[in-house]
């Protein structure tokens, strides 16, 4: 048995998607569950391992089980798994997996957004999503920083090394990156926020964060777009001022050859 | 000492506005943190006594000494509340109230929005803001139905009766009341809300909720908009469904004489 499951969850409470003895993880409640409905032991793989914290509306997770399982509705898995684990935790769709497919290993694209909260009040009703920076930001000096990044470059500046001895590359692909003003929240507070969308074939690890921790010091005046790129040319994470909050992070797409242009999470 | 304050909160970990023994209020840790920072007892009055678990965006708040209190500087107040409670609640704004003013008795109108989730999945973003309903429901009827009660009625079908032998009005005066799509929540969900808004010169108790739960029977096809002119003119509470839950509602703006036509809480 092999589905592909879209996941979205409010990652607050959360000690990240990875399974971690001791810990409540977005893994382990969503295995804990599966293995309650289909009765046999699965293994979850995920095409973004999220931080502590962080969010997602997109995320892909391939569930395999080696044990023979009976046939599988999947309407009817996914209505049970929203009852069991929602609204914290929403299985979006459950299909079978496409022939030699991997959540991880096929992802083509991945894109984040990040929001910023840049008004002098916070808000009630956005706290948990957001980074609330009460400072008053440049704007376009933020987006012309973001440009600097877009393209294929060493982002050890911007990446939390992996523990071990083996080089690692840190090459990736950035395709796009940028700011923008999205309608005011509806949902209680009418909040202003600012949205950054990056997209790339894959992240290292805090790179969103880091990149973002960099772009608001660039809001703010305290450094400047130069700054960024001698910063991403040093490939040396002590260029990096503190890393930006994960509440503001969300998973939002993952993309795979042979799906609609949106990627498999884009749907509403 | 009286000033007014501007506040918003996130009710959901709340018992309501009102002070009450034993359990945690908005009121309570208003109070609380007033008295540390200003170092003399003080007494609260607001204009909407909002419910366990209900929300606020534009909640007014009279505050109130009778001991002496040395010269407030109203920003610096309202930056030392923020960081004390913020952002689960956040005063907005802190100023002297105009003479003879009373956050309860001065408001000449309330406006209440109450938000629906109306899709087959429910969204982790949104969640402890909406009632979701994953029911289709037919808008127009909501809204035909909605207008019905438009205009001065005696709500006692919609209210509970405040507990005592003294007769009390429910007659209350709705001045508009309808729905409309906000945009799409930017905040991870992209969710597609339906919001409802209410005002009235004032509310008696669970009038907003019972409400929405009738109307959204009639969104369901259970009621009619005949049934809701029937159960208007019944003035009998048992005529109702259940309750909408208070997660969906917000106080969302109290109105004043001589305050700008978009009331105390209006501004973004």
């Amino acid at each position: 048995m092999h589905l592909r499951l879209v996941v979205a969850y409010d990652g607050t409470d959360f000690h990240g998607f990875a399974e971690n003895t001791g810990v409540r993880t977005v893994g382990g409640v969503l295995r804990s569950a599966l293995e309650d409905v289909l009765g046999v032991p699965v293994d979850l793989t995920c095409a973004g391992r999220t931080d502590r914290g962080v969010h997602a509306r997109g995320q892909v997770v391939s569930v395999r089980s080696a044990a023979a399982v009976g046939p599988v509705d999947p309407d009817r898995l996914r209505r049970s798994l929203v009852s069991m684990l929602g609204p914290e935790v929403v299985v979006r769709s459950v299909e079978p997996a496409p022939e030699g497919f991997d959540a991880r290993f096929s992802a083509t694209g991945r894109t984040y957004r990040y929001l910023i909260l840049d008004q002098p009040v916070p808000d009630p009703f956005v706290a948990r999503r957001v980074w609330w920076v009460p400072d008053a930001l440049d704007v376009d000096a933020m987006g012309e920083a973001a440009l600097v990044l877009v393209g294929e470059h060493d982002f050890s500046t911007f990446c939390r090394r992996p523990r071990g001895d083996l080089p690692v590359s840190l090459v990736r692909r950035v395709t796009a990156a940028g700011f923008d003003r999205p309608p005011p929240d509806a949902t209680g507070g009418g909040a202003r926020l600012l949205r950054f969308e990056i997209t790339a074939s894959a992240f290292c690890h805090q790179m969103v964060r880091s990149i973002v921790g960099l772009l608001v010091e660039v809001g703010r005046g305290r450094r400047t777009v130069d700054d960024v790129v001698r910063g991403l040319e040093a490939r040396d994470r002590s260029h990096l001022p503190t890393l930006a909050p994960p509440s503001g992070l969300t998973l939002w797409r993952v993309d795979y050859d042979g799906d609609d242009a949106g990627g498999v999470g884009a749907q509403a």
